[in-house]
């Protein structure tokens, strides 16, 4: 790659720019049927544009909902597969009202082109497009092997992208999964989210005698179901603040040094975050900052707790039913089951004499890393720094994004979560809006990752 | 007292019961507005009888609910005075089809008398006219002087009652309240309930943040109000299963042994106790029996707990607000206010940091206690030792009679509650009845009582 594709950026900006202006006209909003027949015309655009930037075996492929956009270009032999994974479908639009300019017409204003979809996801998937349309006409043929998967589905849950996935897994193979469907930590500052946490679920019941008692007539002689609970969820968490279940935190590697310096320079004030939820003190596991608590330690939160009587004032019994709702949040090696197994043993294990407990494990989601020494991650990084003039900061995402673990699990792919967007760009507001700066920058840091790809080992 | 009254209650045995019949003919249904006029009937019935037995000063007073009568004999200069205190109105007697003979047409079978109100509690306050009426036919005068103040309302929760006793503490100053509306322990066994536990109820609750927050994005790094009631909770109870509350058994008395062993001839298999409640052991106070735990300790219950999200299924969050309610059963000396006051000290004591807590008090009833070497309830014991060839056993009742704490604490009286009726005789039930023998021996029994107390010091 030289200086040539940057011309070729340069020379194309304005029409590369009418291009995206008439994609975010398109309003594919997946989550109304009023917009089906929008929905349709958006993928064949998606589609056309993806044929146009010389993609082979363009295909809209029927689902039970919405279309998904498939294309490749396979002819890098020996070099490794990237599927760039990215949405059409966008939030609805209202409330109308509240918008500056109207939310399908866009409209840029300093370096911002306004429109519903510029942020989530259209601009910065059409990066991906038109970085490939750039090297391919410069250079003849891509450097890497690559696969476009655009689903019209992400803003209502992706139904039917997973069991797209289960059933095409040979069609989509590859070794990385590359998405640009969320923010850099701010602005001029781009950033990898290379691991996000996965989520565990349970539910659990407390049962004492056959039925609520009168306080009067048992109270103090027989086993009360909300006591044992309380003592059963107080039980779950150790003085320092760590989860106490027998082997949670087993096989999870230390931070290395290089992790907690990127956490540290995350640009997040705790005392700052304090003040702003209302509280007096933070909490949690000793030994680890708000950061590394939040997006790359697991955790186990009691979501919900429900016994005795539920009504108005104080009934006078002895409740023999109390329930609780527990999530935990995972990091890898950590796996769902073996997690709500040990979960259910320390309940089983603390539960106090006289009262019986039953575990429900109800919700299961994998934990997803690549770590930030895979060839995948570095070459992401150094793109980005040749781009942006700095290094990626390496960050992890607390939450659990389904589509991402998905791609991971069922491909066994590394997912690269790439973001050109910014954390004030209103995705799923009003004034939603994209930096034409980060889409020029999103086109150079394309190109200079499937080049740093091209060198890995396929 | 000798064999003559005796003789006279032979005689009149079965005027007696056809006059009990005639009183429970009147459906004195105070919970049903179409019975209004029968309760007037049978208020003027039982001042009828009243007048009839020889008592003076009989009045029907009105009051914002049904009436209540009043008659006072008051001959027995220096001598004590006892006020009895019973009810004329009844329960409803649905379902009728349950019914095996009509519940406002008295029957006599098998030495029962089956009707609603039998023994709850025409039957039993009948008793004590009819003892006083044959007192001054053989003798002329009582031993004692008495008071009857009988209300309309027992079954509707003495709605009116208190701010009758408050507004005529002079009329009804008397040294002794007695009272007949209960059961004796077993068939043949007399017992006399010394003491009834009071109450204290406060609701407690939790604040983290001021939102619920998503558990993706701040779980393991903030406060979780669910987390911070469970340790509270679970800190309100030692090991040994008493009260962990500062100060919350000061001043109260270890049992007598002649407590103990009363408490020990009571009639429960803690066995058969935790079988029919399906329970795989019971629990409470080290060195206390069931019966001492759920009569005469005081008890702390939580009695509800509510957090996070109520819904179906698991929604990951760090729930920001939870909150228990709970009611404590006192005994003497332990008040509500200070009891409260312990509580609410304990909780913010044990508040972890982060989260604050907020204690609402609710619920306030005194205890109330005759100790058993009190002249008064040993007059009664040895009363019905005389009637029934064994001495009553001393019983406490675990819940909470509020008429019997407002006798006690708006009159200053001792309150002795003797009960004439057996467990199992259907009160609030179809087929409530009554046992003519006890209804013999009761008469026996107040008898003994009255010329007992008329030894006391007045």
């Amino acid at each position: 790659m030289d200086a040539t594709i940057l011309s070729y950026f340069k020379e194309n900006e304005s029409r590369y720019l009418e291009e995206l202006k008439q994609y975010l006209r398109i309003p594919s909003v997946s989550a109304l049927t009023t917009h089906k027949s929008d929905m349709l015309e958006c993928a064949k655009w998606t589609a056309d544009s993806l044929r146009a930037a010389g993609m082979e075996n363009v295909e809209i492929v029927e689902t039970a909902g919405h279309p998904i956009v498939y294309a490749d270009w396979m002819h890098a032999e020996g070099k490794p597969t990237i599927l760039v994974y990215g949405h059409y479908d966008v939030q609805p639009a209202e409330p109308l009202e509240l918008w500056n300019s109207q939310p399908f017409e866009p409209e840029v204003r300093d370096g911002k082109i306004y429109a519903r979809g510029a942020t989530d996801d259209k601009g910065q998937l059409f990066i991906h497009v038109k970085a490939v349309e750039a090297w391919l006409h410069t250079y003849g043929k891509l450097p890497v092997n690559i696969k476009f998967c655009i689903e019209g589905e992400e803003e209502i849950t992706s139904p039917h992208l997973p069991p797209f996935l289960d059933s095409n897994k040979e069609k989509l193979s590859c070794d990385i999964v590359l998405i640009s469907d969320g923010p850099m930590i701010t602005a001029g500052q781009p950033s990898i989210e290379y691991g996000l946490r996965g989520v565990a679920g349970l539910e659990i019941y407390v049962q004492g005698a056959n039925g609520d008692l009168h306080s009067g007539l048992f109270g103090g002689g027989v086993p009360n179901a909300i006591h044992a609970l309380s003592e059963i969820l107080s039980s779950l968490h150790a003085a320092d603040g760590s989860v106490a279940v027998e082997g949670f935190y087993e096989g999870i590697l230390p931070f290395s040094e290089e992790e907690r310096l990127n956490f540290s320079m995350q640009p997040v004030d705790e005392n700052q975050v304090r003040e702003s939820l209302g509280l007096s003190a933070l909490y949690g596991e000793e030994g680890y900052s708000f950061v590394e608590r939040t997006t790359a330690r697991p955790t186990l939160e009691i979501t919900s707790v429900t016994g005795g009587f539920q009504g108005e004032g104080i009934k006078p019994i002895v409740p023999c039913q109390a329930s609780a709702k527990i999530a935990c949040r995972l990091v890898p090696p950590q796996l769902p089951d073996d997690i709500l197994d040990k979960v259910e043993r320390h309940v089983q294990n603390h539960c106090p004499s006289g009262v019986t407990v039953r575990v429900k494990k109800v919700l299961r989601g994998n934990p997803y890393m690549t770590p930030i020494d895979h060839p995948a991650v570095r070459s992401a990084s150094d793109a980005y720094e040749k781009a942006y003039g700095k290094p990626a900061i390496f960050v992890r995402g607390g939450g659990s994004i389904p589509i991402v673990e998905s791609f991971s699990r069922l491909l066994h792919a590394s997912v690269v979560l790439m973001g050109f967007g910014l954390p004030d760009e209103n995705l799923h507001a009003p004034n939603e809006h994209f930096d034409l700066g980060n889409f020029a920058k999103g086109l150079e840091t394309v190109c200079y990752y499937l080049e740093n790809v091209s060198k890995m080992n396929g």
